[in-house]
Protein backbone atom coordinates (compact mmCIF):
# COMPACT_ATOMS: atom_id res chain seq x y z
CA UNK A 1 0.00 0.00 0.00
CA UNK A 2 1.03 3.68 -0.01
CA UNK A 3 0.22 6.85 1.12
CA UNK A 4 1.33 10.55 -0.61
CA UNK A 5 0.94 13.56 0.75
CA UNK A 6 -0.48 16.13 -1.63
CA UNK A 7 2.67 17.44 -2.38
CA UNK A 8 4.63 13.81 -3.67
CA UNK A 9 1.43 13.91 -6.19
CA UNK A 10 1.61 15.48 -9.42
CA UNK A 11 -1.03 15.55 -12.83
CA UNK A 12 -1.63 12.58 -14.79
CA UNK A 13 0.22 10.31 -12.13
CA UNK A 14 -2.00 6.81 -11.71
CA UNK A 15 -2.38 3.56 -10.25
CA UNK A 16 -4.43 0.32 -10.89
CA UNK A 17 -5.63 -2.99 -9.21
CA UNK A 18 -7.39 -5.58 -10.99
CA UNK A 19 -9.53 -8.39 -10.33
CA UNK A 20 -11.75 -11.10 -11.66
CA UNK A 21 -15.43 -11.03 -10.32
CA UNK A 22 -16.66 -14.55 -9.38
CA UNK A 23 -20.78 -15.71 -8.19
CA UNK A 24 -19.46 -15.99 -5.33
CA UNK A 25 -18.52 -12.22 -4.83
CA UNK A 26 -22.43 -10.89 -6.11
CA UNK A 27 -23.67 -13.70 -3.20
CA UNK A 28 -21.61 -12.21 -0.65
CA UNK A 29 -21.50 -8.05 -1.56
CA UNK A 30 -25.47 -9.24 -1.52
CA UNK A 31 -25.21 -10.35 1.57
CA UNK A 32 -23.13 -7.25 2.94
CA UNK A 33 -25.34 -5.05 1.40
CA UNK A 34 -28.84 -6.28 1.40
CA UNK A 35 -29.08 -5.74 -2.46
CA UNK A 36 -30.45 -8.86 -3.37
CA UNK A 37 -31.60 -7.50 -6.69
CA UNK A 38 -32.62 -10.91 -8.67
CA UNK A 39 -30.41 -9.46 -11.80
CA UNK A 40 -27.53 -10.48 -9.80
CA UNK A 41 -28.61 -13.33 -7.75
CA UNK A 42 -31.11 -15.57 -9.60
CA UNK A 43 -29.78 -17.34 -13.16
CA UNK A 44 -33.44 -17.96 -14.51
CA UNK A 45 -34.25 -14.17 -13.86
CA UNK A 46 -31.06 -12.60 -15.03
CA UNK A 47 -31.26 -14.63 -18.39
CA UNK A 48 -34.54 -13.16 -19.42
CA UNK A 49 -33.48 -9.70 -18.32
CA UNK A 50 -32.10 -7.44 -21.21
CA UNK A 51 -28.68 -8.36 -19.76
CA UNK A 52 -29.03 -12.08 -20.99
CA UNK A 53 -27.49 -13.59 -18.21
CA UNK A 54 -26.44 -12.48 -14.17
CA UNK A 55 -24.30 -8.90 -13.66
CA UNK A 56 -22.30 -7.89 -10.68
CA UNK A 57 -23.39 -5.06 -8.79
CA UNK A 58 -22.62 -1.33 -10.13
CA UNK A 59 -21.52 -0.59 -6.52
CA UNK A 60 -19.04 -3.71 -6.59
CA UNK A 61 -16.98 -1.50 -8.71
CA UNK A 62 -17.37 1.59 -6.93
CA UNK A 63 -15.61 -0.56 -4.11
CA UNK A 64 -12.67 -1.70 -6.31
CA UNK A 65 -12.88 2.36 -7.01
CA UNK A 66 -12.32 2.57 -3.15
CA UNK A 67 -9.97 0.32 -2.89
CA UNK A 68 -7.23 1.88 -5.64
CA UNK A 69 -7.89 5.46 -4.05
CA UNK A 70 -7.33 3.82 -0.45
CA UNK A 71 -4.99 2.10 -0.68
CA UNK A 72 -2.56 3.39 -3.64
CA UNK A 73 -3.12 6.76 -4.92
CA UNK A 74 -3.58 9.16 -3.25
CA UNK A 75 -3.17 5.93 -1.07
CA UNK A 76 -3.25 5.45 3.07
CA UNK A 77 -4.24 8.54 5.46
CA UNK A 78 -6.55 9.81 2.49
CA UNK A 79 -10.13 11.13 3.21
CA UNK A 80 -12.90 10.41 0.79
CA UNK A 81 -14.86 13.48 0.08
CA UNK A 82 -17.05 12.64 -2.91
CA UNK A 83 -17.70 10.56 -5.77
CA UNK A 84 -19.47 10.77 -9.11
CA UNK A 85 -19.26 7.62 -11.58
CA UNK A 86 -21.42 6.86 -14.96
CA UNK A 87 -22.16 2.84 -15.08
CA UNK A 88 -21.38 2.31 -18.84
CA UNK A 89 -21.60 -1.09 -19.26
CA UNK A 90 -22.48 -4.37 -17.56
CA UNK A 91 -20.09 -6.04 -15.82
CA UNK A 92 -20.55 -9.80 -16.00
CA UNK A 93 -19.63 -13.22 -13.52
CA UNK A 94 -15.73 -14.01 -14.83
CA UNK A 95 -14.77 -10.64 -16.04
CA UNK A 96 -11.75 -9.31 -14.80
CA UNK A 97 -11.61 -5.33 -13.84
CA UNK A 98 -8.86 -3.24 -13.94
CA UNK A 99 -9.49 -0.20 -11.82
CA UNK A 100 -7.69 3.08 -12.41
CA UNK A 101 -7.32 6.15 -10.86
CA UNK A 102 -5.43 9.00 -11.74
CA UNK A 103 -4.84 12.89 -9.83
CA UNK A 104 -6.50 15.10 -12.74
CA UNK A 105 -6.29 18.07 -10.63
CA UNK A 106 -4.51 19.01 -7.29
CA UNK A 107 -5.75 21.90 -4.96
CA UNK A 108 -2.76 22.38 -2.76
CA UNK A 109 -4.37 24.91 -0.65
CA UNK A 110 -7.27 23.17 0.33
CA UNK A 111 -5.40 20.03 0.43
CA UNK A 112 -7.71 18.24 -2.41
CA UNK A 113 -7.38 16.15 -5.36
CA UNK A 114 -9.79 15.46 -8.06
CA UNK A 115 -9.21 11.90 -9.15
CA UNK A 116 -10.25 10.20 -12.32
CA UNK A 117 -11.57 7.09 -12.00
CA UNK A 118 -12.43 4.32 -14.40
CA UNK A 119 -13.08 0.77 -14.77
CA UNK A 120 -12.30 -1.51 -17.36
CA UNK A 121 -13.09 -5.10 -18.29
CA UNK A 122 -10.23 -7.59 -20.04
CA UNK A 123 -11.59 -6.61 -23.57
CA UNK A 124 -10.87 -3.20 -22.76
CA UNK A 125 -14.63 -1.71 -22.39
CA UNK A 126 -14.50 1.04 -20.02
CA UNK A 127 -17.81 -0.34 -17.17
CA UNK A 128 -17.59 2.83 -14.61
CA UNK A 129 -16.07 6.23 -14.99
CA UNK A 130 -16.00 9.41 -13.19
CA UNK A 131 -14.21 11.51 -10.47
CA UNK A 132 -13.47 11.76 -6.89
CA UNK A 133 -12.30 14.27 -4.42
CA UNK A 134 -10.16 13.38 -2.14
CA UNK A 135 -8.13 15.03 0.80
CA UNK A 136 -4.58 13.46 0.77
CA UNK A 137 -2.82 12.51 4.68
CA UNK A 138 -1.03 14.87 6.02
CA UNK A 139 2.51 14.43 7.32
CA UNK B 1 -39.63 -5.96 -3.43
CA UNK B 2 -41.24 -3.54 -5.23
CA UNK B 3 -41.13 -3.23 -9.23
CA UNK B 4 -42.18 0.27 -10.07
CA UNK B 5 -42.76 1.44 -13.97
CA UNK B 6 -41.85 5.50 -14.64
CA UNK B 7 -45.80 6.18 -15.10
CA UNK B 8 -45.71 4.60 -11.08
CA UNK B 9 -43.61 7.42 -10.17
CA UNK B 10 -44.25 10.37 -8.65
CA UNK B 11 -42.29 13.06 -7.33
CA UNK B 12 -41.41 13.09 -3.57
CA UNK B 13 -42.04 9.10 -3.58
CA UNK B 14 -39.66 7.73 -1.11
CA UNK B 15 -38.42 4.43 -0.09
CA UNK B 16 -36.41 3.17 3.03
CA UNK B 17 -34.21 0.03 4.32
CA UNK B 18 -31.98 0.32 7.62
CA UNK B 19 -29.84 -1.97 9.03
CA UNK B 20 -27.04 -2.32 11.77
CA UNK B 21 -23.27 -2.43 10.45
CA UNK B 22 -21.12 -4.90 12.06
CA UNK B 23 -17.46 -5.05 12.73
CA UNK B 24 -17.73 -8.54 10.55
CA UNK B 25 -19.21 -6.24 7.66
CA UNK B 26 -16.51 -4.54 7.42
CA UNK B 27 -14.09 -7.17 6.80
CA UNK B 28 -16.57 -8.86 4.49
CA UNK B 29 -16.89 -6.00 2.49
CA UNK B 30 -12.84 -5.73 2.05
CA UNK B 31 -12.70 -9.23 1.09
CA UNK B 32 -15.41 -8.71 -1.72
CA UNK B 33 -13.68 -5.53 -2.58
CA UNK B 34 -9.75 -5.28 -2.06
CA UNK B 35 -10.59 -2.70 -0.03
CA UNK B 36 -7.91 -3.26 2.58
CA UNK B 37 -7.23 0.38 4.14
CA UNK B 38 -6.04 0.24 7.85
CA UNK B 39 -8.59 2.86 8.92
CA UNK B 40 -11.48 0.02 8.31
CA UNK B 41 -9.57 -2.98 9.14
CA UNK B 42 -6.79 -1.93 11.83
CA UNK B 43 -8.45 -1.05 15.09
CA UNK B 44 -4.69 0.33 16.30
CA UNK B 45 -4.21 2.15 12.84
CA UNK B 46 -7.67 3.65 13.27
CA UNK B 47 -7.54 4.28 16.90
CA UNK B 48 -4.45 7.16 16.52
CA UNK B 49 -6.42 8.03 12.86
CA UNK B 50 -8.07 11.61 12.50
CA UNK B 51 -11.12 9.06 13.30
CA UNK B 52 -10.10 7.61 16.51
CA UNK B 53 -11.57 4.20 15.91
CA UNK B 54 -12.43 1.96 12.52
CA UNK B 55 -14.67 3.36 10.09
CA UNK B 56 -17.14 1.50 7.81
CA UNK B 57 -16.19 1.70 3.94
CA UNK B 58 -17.94 4.85 2.77
CA UNK B 59 -18.51 2.80 -0.57
CA UNK B 60 -20.51 0.45 1.88
CA UNK B 61 -23.20 2.93 2.13
CA UNK B 62 -23.67 3.13 -1.46
CA UNK B 63 -24.16 -0.66 -1.48
CA UNK B 64 -27.32 0.33 1.01
CA UNK B 65 -28.16 2.89 -1.79
CA UNK B 66 -28.33 0.49 -4.37
CA UNK B 67 -30.15 -1.35 -2.61
CA UNK B 68 -32.86 0.54 -2.06
CA UNK B 69 -33.02 1.84 -5.60
CA UNK B 70 -32.51 -1.87 -7.14
CA UNK B 71 -35.14 -3.60 -4.63
CA UNK B 72 -37.52 -0.56 -3.36
CA UNK B 73 -37.75 1.93 -5.46
CA UNK B 74 -37.26 2.14 -8.54
CA UNK B 75 -37.19 -1.71 -7.83
CA UNK B 76 -36.81 -4.37 -9.83
CA UNK B 77 -35.99 -3.97 -13.33
CA UNK B 78 -34.41 -0.69 -13.39
CA UNK B 79 -31.27 0.34 -14.74
CA UNK B 80 -28.60 2.14 -12.97
CA UNK B 81 -27.34 4.99 -14.99
CA UNK B 82 -25.65 7.18 -12.33
CA UNK B 83 -24.92 7.90 -8.95
CA UNK B 84 -23.06 11.33 -7.17
CA UNK B 85 -22.65 11.15 -3.46
CA UNK B 86 -20.76 12.77 -1.18
CA UNK B 87 -19.60 11.31 2.30
CA UNK B 88 -20.56 13.80 5.11
CA UNK B 89 -19.62 12.06 8.03
CA UNK B 90 -17.75 8.36 9.05
CA UNK B 91 -19.96 5.72 9.39
CA UNK B 92 -19.08 3.65 12.75
CA UNK B 93 -19.65 -0.17 14.23
CA UNK B 94 -22.23 -0.22 14.98
CA UNK B 95 -24.30 2.24 13.86
CA UNK B 96 -27.70 1.75 11.86
CA UNK B 97 -28.16 3.51 8.56
CA UNK B 98 -30.97 4.40 7.56
CA UNK B 99 -31.25 4.48 3.47
CA UNK B 100 -33.23 6.58 2.35
CA UNK B 101 -34.37 7.15 -2.09
CA UNK B 102 -36.75 9.66 -3.01
CA UNK B 103 -37.99 10.38 -6.25
CA UNK B 104 -36.64 13.93 -7.38
CA UNK B 105 -37.14 14.18 -10.85
CA UNK B 106 -39.09 12.33 -13.71
CA UNK B 107 -37.68 12.47 -17.75
CA UNK B 108 -40.95 10.54 -19.28
CA UNK B 109 -39.90 11.23 -22.67
CA UNK B 110 -36.31 9.66 -21.59
CA UNK B 111 -37.36 7.16 -19.17
CA UNK B 112 -35.68 8.32 -16.30
CA UNK B 113 -35.63 9.26 -13.39
CA UNK B 114 -33.66 11.38 -10.73
CA UNK B 115 -33.16 9.76 -7.22
CA UNK B 116 -32.32 11.58 -4.05
CA UNK B 117 -29.97 9.21 -2.08
CA UNK B 118 -29.63 9.68 1.75
CA UNK B 119 -28.16 7.84 4.25
CA UNK B 120 -28.66 8.57 8.08
CA UNK B 121 -27.31 7.18 11.47
CA UNK B 122 -29.31 6.48 14.35
CA UNK B 123 -28.91 9.57 15.62
CA UNK B 124 -30.31 11.43 12.40
CA UNK B 125 -27.18 12.94 11.20
CA UNK B 126 -26.77 13.01 7.57
CA UNK B 127 -23.46 10.23 6.34
CA UNK B 128 -23.96 10.09 2.59
CA UNK B 129 -25.60 12.74 0.25
CA UNK B 130 -26.36 12.34 -3.68
CA UNK B 131 -28.39 11.87 -6.63
CA UNK B 132 -29.17 8.70 -8.77
CA UNK B 133 -29.76 8.71 -12.36
CA UNK B 134 -32.34 5.50 -13.06
CA UNK B 135 -34.20 3.86 -16.12
CA UNK B 136 -37.15 2.45 -14.47
CA UNK B 137 -38.33 -0.88 -15.55
CA UNK B 138 -40.20 -1.32 -19.20
CA UNK B 139 -43.75 -3.23 -18.72
CA UNK C 1 -40.30 -5.99 3.14
CA UNK C 2 -44.10 -6.37 3.94
CA UNK C 3 -46.22 -6.62 7.54
CA UNK C 4 -49.13 -7.97 7.30
CA UNK C 5 -51.16 -8.07 10.71
CA UNK C 6 -53.90 -11.31 10.97
CA UNK C 7 -56.68 -9.01 10.04
CA UNK C 8 -54.40 -8.27 6.91
CA UNK C 9 -54.44 -11.87 5.85
CA UNK C 10 -56.62 -14.44 3.57
CA UNK C 11 -56.67 -18.11 3.03
CA UNK C 12 -54.82 -18.22 -0.07
CA UNK C 13 -52.89 -15.14 -0.08
CA UNK C 14 -49.04 -16.00 -1.61
CA UNK C 15 -45.77 -14.92 -1.79
CA UNK C 16 -42.73 -15.67 -3.44
CA UNK C 17 -38.77 -14.94 -3.65
CA UNK C 18 -36.26 -16.66 -5.83
CA UNK C 19 -32.65 -16.97 -5.90
CA UNK C 20 -29.51 -19.36 -7.21
CA UNK C 21 -27.70 -21.86 -5.24
CA UNK C 22 -24.29 -21.42 -5.62
CA UNK C 23 -21.44 -23.59 -5.03
CA UNK C 24 -20.29 -20.59 -2.41
CA UNK C 25 -23.18 -20.70 -0.84
CA UNK C 26 -22.70 -23.88 0.54
CA UNK C 27 -19.44 -23.24 2.22
CA UNK C 28 -20.44 -20.40 3.37
CA UNK C 29 -23.33 -22.62 4.87
CA UNK C 30 -21.42 -24.76 6.49
CA UNK C 31 -19.08 -21.97 8.28
CA UNK C 32 -21.89 -20.51 9.72
CA UNK C 33 -23.62 -23.98 11.11
CA UNK C 34 -21.10 -25.74 11.34
CA UNK C 35 -22.80 -28.68 8.65
CA UNK C 36 -19.37 -29.97 7.24
CA UNK C 37 -21.07 -32.90 5.87
CA UNK C 38 -18.83 -34.23 2.77
CA UNK C 39 -21.80 -34.61 0.68
CA UNK C 40 -22.28 -30.68 0.56
CA UNK C 41 -18.77 -29.54 0.55
CA UNK C 42 -16.48 -32.88 -0.64
CA UNK C 43 -17.09 -33.74 -4.60
CA UNK C 44 -14.96 -36.43 -4.87
CA UNK C 45 -16.92 -37.89 -1.97
CA UNK C 46 -20.18 -36.72 -3.53
CA UNK C 47 -19.35 -38.20 -6.98
CA UNK C 48 -19.42 -41.65 -5.39
CA UNK C 49 -22.58 -40.96 -3.45
CA UNK C 50 -26.58 -41.94 -4.42
CA UNK C 51 -26.99 -38.47 -5.32
CA UNK C 52 -23.62 -38.70 -7.85
CA UNK C 53 -22.96 -35.35 -7.28
CA UNK C 54 -22.63 -32.45 -4.21
CA UNK C 55 -26.19 -31.08 -3.53
CA UNK C 56 -27.23 -28.17 -1.12
CA UNK C 57 -28.07 -28.74 2.47
CA UNK C 58 -31.78 -29.28 2.92
CA UNK C 59 -31.78 -26.69 5.64
CA UNK C 60 -30.64 -24.11 3.30
CA UNK C 61 -33.80 -24.04 1.63
CA UNK C 62 -35.24 -23.98 5.38
CA UNK C 63 -33.80 -20.58 5.67
CA UNK C 64 -35.41 -19.61 1.95
CA UNK C 65 -38.73 -20.49 3.50
CA UNK C 66 -37.90 -18.22 6.40
CA UNK C 67 -36.81 -15.39 4.46
CA UNK C 68 -40.48 -15.72 2.30
CA UNK C 69 -42.16 -16.01 5.68
CA UNK C 70 -40.34 -13.00 7.77
CA UNK C 71 -39.91 -10.34 4.77
CA UNK C 72 -42.97 -11.33 2.51
CA UNK C 73 -45.89 -12.91 4.43
CA UNK C 74 -47.04 -12.72 6.86
CA UNK C 75 -43.96 -10.33 7.16
CA UNK C 76 -41.80 -8.35 9.74
CA UNK C 77 -42.98 -8.51 13.57
CA UNK C 78 -44.15 -11.81 12.97
CA UNK C 79 -42.99 -14.67 15.05
CA UNK C 80 -41.87 -18.20 14.22
CA UNK C 81 -44.05 -20.79 16.14
CA UNK C 82 -43.27 -23.43 14.54
CA UNK C 83 -42.13 -25.64 10.99
CA UNK C 84 -42.26 -29.12 9.59
CA UNK C 85 -41.09 -29.78 6.51
CA UNK C 86 -40.41 -32.67 4.05
CA UNK C 87 -37.24 -32.77 1.91
CA UNK C 88 -38.20 -34.27 -1.46
CA UNK C 89 -35.79 -33.82 -4.08
CA UNK C 90 -32.10 -33.12 -3.87
CA UNK C 91 -31.38 -29.55 -4.54
CA UNK C 92 -27.95 -29.09 -6.84
CA UNK C 93 -25.46 -26.14 -7.47
CA UNK C 94 -26.75 -23.73 -9.87
CA UNK C 95 -30.04 -24.45 -9.31
CA UNK C 96 -32.81 -21.77 -9.40
CA UNK C 97 -35.53 -22.21 -6.25
CA UNK C 98 -38.63 -20.10 -5.83
CA UNK C 99 -40.18 -20.64 -2.49
CA UNK C 100 -43.53 -20.30 -2.13
CA UNK C 101 -45.80 -19.18 1.07
CA UNK C 102 -49.05 -19.46 1.09
CA UNK C 103 -51.52 -18.49 3.69
CA UNK C 104 -53.44 -21.98 4.35
CA UNK C 105 -55.44 -21.51 7.75
CA UNK C 106 -56.12 -18.13 9.93
CA UNK C 107 -56.75 -18.31 13.93
CA UNK C 108 -57.74 -15.20 14.65
CA UNK C 109 -58.92 -15.40 18.35
CA UNK C 110 -55.00 -16.84 18.93
CA UNK C 111 -53.13 -14.74 16.71
CA UNK C 112 -51.92 -17.60 14.58
CA UNK C 113 -52.16 -18.44 10.93
CA UNK C 114 -51.15 -21.85 9.13
CA UNK C 115 -48.71 -21.34 5.90
CA UNK C 116 -47.66 -23.59 3.38
CA UNK C 117 -44.17 -23.59 2.62
CA UNK C 118 -43.05 -24.62 -0.51
CA UNK C 119 -39.43 -25.06 -2.14
CA UNK C 120 -39.05 -25.84 -6.20
CA UNK C 121 -36.21 -25.59 -8.77
CA UNK C 122 -36.12 -24.28 -12.12
CA UNK C 123 -38.05 -26.77 -13.54
CA UNK C 124 -40.82 -26.96 -11.58
CA UNK C 125 -39.80 -29.88 -9.10
CA UNK C 126 -41.17 -29.81 -5.70
CA UNK C 127 -37.65 -29.84 -3.39
CA UNK C 128 -39.31 -29.04 0.29
CA UNK C 129 -42.82 -28.94 1.06
CA UNK C 130 -44.51 -27.93 5.07
CA UNK C 131 -46.13 -25.88 7.20
CA UNK C 132 -45.29 -23.33 9.36
CA UNK C 133 -47.65 -21.86 12.26
CA UNK C 134 -46.36 -17.84 12.46
CA UNK C 135 -47.57 -15.09 14.72
CA UNK C 136 -48.00 -12.18 12.46
CA UNK C 137 -47.81 -8.48 14.15
CA UNK C 138 -49.61 -7.05 15.97
CA UNK C 139 -50.67 -3.27 15.06
CA UNK D 1 -17.02 -37.43 11.94
CA UNK D 2 -19.34 -40.04 12.44
CA UNK D 3 -21.26 -42.60 10.29
CA UNK D 4 -23.59 -45.38 11.93
CA UNK D 5 -25.76 -47.72 9.58
CA UNK D 6 -29.19 -48.48 11.70
CA UNK D 7 -27.68 -51.99 12.96
CA UNK D 8 -25.17 -49.92 14.35
CA UNK D 9 -27.56 -47.47 16.36
CA UNK D 10 -29.95 -47.68 19.44
CA UNK D 11 -32.72 -45.91 21.01
CA UNK D 12 -31.36 -43.59 23.37
CA UNK D 13 -28.13 -42.67 22.19
CA UNK D 14 -27.09 -39.46 21.38
CA UNK D 15 -24.30 -37.09 20.08
CA UNK D 16 -24.04 -33.30 20.68
CA UNK D 17 -22.41 -30.41 19.13
CA UNK D 18 -22.03 -27.03 20.86
CA UNK D 19 -21.32 -23.11 19.32
CA UNK D 20 -21.49 -19.63 19.69
CA UNK D 21 -23.75 -17.81 18.23
CA UNK D 22 -22.13 -14.40 17.11
CA UNK D 23 -22.91 -11.01 15.51
CA UNK D 24 -21.25 -11.95 12.37
CA UNK D 25 -23.58 -15.27 12.12
CA UNK D 26 -26.47 -13.47 11.69
CA UNK D 27 -25.39 -11.32 9.06
CA UNK D 28 -23.48 -14.08 7.26
CA UNK D 29 -27.03 -16.41 7.44
CA UNK D 30 -29.40 -13.38 6.20
CA UNK D 31 -26.76 -12.72 3.09
CA UNK D 32 -26.67 -16.62 2.19
CA UNK D 33 -30.56 -17.18 2.78
CA UNK D 34 -31.66 -13.78 1.85
CA UNK D 35 -33.35 -13.32 5.26
CA UNK D 36 -33.41 -9.74 5.93
CA UNK D 37 -35.66 -9.32 8.89
CA UNK D 38 -34.96 -6.66 10.72
CA UNK D 39 -35.45 -8.33 14.34
CA UNK D 40 -32.06 -9.83 13.11
CA UNK D 41 -29.70 -7.51 11.34
CA UNK D 42 -31.97 -3.50 12.62
CA UNK D 43 -30.08 -2.94 15.96
CA UNK D 44 -32.63 0.23 16.64
CA UNK D 45 -35.64 -2.10 15.02
CA UNK D 46 -34.96 -5.12 17.30
CA UNK D 47 -34.49 -2.69 20.41
CA UNK D 48 -37.92 -2.03 19.87
CA UNK D 49 -39.72 -5.30 19.10
CA UNK D 50 -41.01 -7.70 22.10
CA UNK D 51 -37.44 -9.08 21.94
CA UNK D 52 -35.81 -6.04 23.31
CA UNK D 53 -32.35 -6.88 20.81
CA UNK D 54 -31.33 -9.03 17.97
CA UNK D 55 -32.17 -12.30 18.21
CA UNK D 56 -30.59 -15.21 16.04
CA UNK D 57 -32.78 -16.34 12.69
CA UNK D 58 -35.07 -19.90 14.57
CA UNK D 59 -33.55 -21.57 11.07
CA UNK D 60 -30.16 -21.39 12.03
CA UNK D 61 -30.84 -23.46 15.10
CA UNK D 62 -32.13 -25.47 12.16
CA UNK D 63 -28.80 -25.78 10.50
CA UNK D 64 -27.38 -26.90 14.18
CA UNK D 65 -29.59 -29.99 14.22
CA UNK D 66 -28.84 -30.74 10.42
CA UNK D 67 -24.88 -30.65 11.33
CA UNK D 68 -25.50 -33.12 14.18
CA UNK D 69 -27.64 -35.13 12.44
CA UNK D 70 -25.49 -35.41 9.29
CA UNK D 71 -21.76 -35.40 11.07
CA UNK D 72 -22.30 -37.01 14.26
CA UNK D 73 -25.54 -39.13 14.65
CA UNK D 74 -26.73 -40.83 12.25
CA UNK D 75 -23.66 -39.43 10.65
CA UNK D 76 -21.93 -39.29 6.88
CA UNK D 77 -23.94 -40.68 4.47
CA UNK D 78 -27.49 -40.28 5.95
CA UNK D 79 -30.31 -39.21 3.76
CA UNK D 80 -32.45 -36.03 5.67
CA UNK D 81 -35.88 -37.01 4.96
CA UNK D 82 -37.94 -34.92 7.10
CA UNK D 83 -37.78 -32.21 10.09
CA UNK D 84 -40.35 -30.85 12.44
CA UNK D 85 -39.18 -28.22 14.98
CA UNK D 86 -40.73 -25.79 17.43
CA UNK D 87 -39.53 -22.48 18.73
CA UNK D 88 -39.76 -22.25 21.97
CA UNK D 89 -37.02 -19.54 23.06
CA UNK D 90 -35.63 -17.09 21.16
CA UNK D 91 -31.41 -17.15 20.34
CA UNK D 92 -29.64 -13.97 21.58
CA UNK D 93 -26.32 -12.83 20.72
CA UNK D 94 -23.65 -14.40 22.50
CA UNK D 95 -25.71 -17.69 23.29
CA UNK D 96 -23.50 -20.67 23.17
CA UNK D 97 -26.27 -23.43 21.80
CA UNK D 98 -25.88 -26.94 22.49
CA UNK D 99 -27.76 -29.02 20.15
CA UNK D 100 -28.68 -32.27 21.23
CA UNK D 101 -29.70 -35.25 18.75
CA UNK D 102 -31.15 -38.68 19.99
CA UNK D 103 -31.97 -41.81 18.31
CA UNK D 104 -35.89 -42.43 19.36
CA UNK D 105 -37.40 -44.97 17.35
CA UNK D 106 -35.61 -47.27 14.76
CA UNK D 107 -37.38 -48.85 11.81
CA UNK D 108 -34.48 -51.70 10.09
CA UNK D 109 -37.20 -52.71 7.72
CA UNK D 110 -37.22 -49.38 6.25
CA UNK D 111 -34.51 -48.12 7.06
CA UNK D 112 -35.35 -45.12 8.90
CA UNK D 113 -34.67 -43.51 12.25
CA UNK D 114 -36.62 -40.83 14.11
CA UNK D 115 -34.41 -38.73 15.87
CA UNK D 116 -35.55 -36.15 18.81
CA UNK D 117 -33.53 -33.02 18.14
CA UNK D 118 -33.38 -30.45 20.45
CA UNK D 119 -31.19 -26.87 21.21
CA UNK D 120 -30.63 -25.60 24.45
CA UNK D 121 -28.47 -22.50 25.17
CA UNK D 122 -25.72 -22.07 28.39
CA UNK D 123 -28.59 -21.83 30.60
CA UNK D 124 -30.12 -25.34 29.41
CA UNK D 125 -32.97 -22.95 28.66
CA UNK D 126 -34.89 -25.45 25.37
CA UNK D 127 -34.93 -23.12 22.64
CA UNK D 128 -35.93 -25.36 19.96
CA UNK D 129 -37.03 -28.89 19.83
CA UNK D 130 -38.51 -31.41 17.38
CA UNK D 131 -38.21 -34.76 15.31
CA UNK D 132 -36.31 -35.73 12.66
CA UNK D 133 -36.67 -38.81 10.13
CA UNK D 134 -33.41 -40.16 8.59
CA UNK D 135 -32.21 -42.71 6.08
CA UNK D 136 -28.82 -44.02 7.67
CA UNK D 137 -26.18 -45.23 5.74
CA UNK D 138 -26.22 -48.34 4.15
CA UNK D 139 -22.61 -50.03 4.78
Amino acid sequence: MNSYSINELSVGQSAEIQRTVTEGDLFVYAGVTGDYNPVHLDKEFAAKSIFGERIAHGMLSAGFISAALGTQLPGVGCIYLSQDMKFRAPVKIGDTIKTVVTVAEINTEKNRVAMKTECFNQDGTLVVDGTATMKPVVK
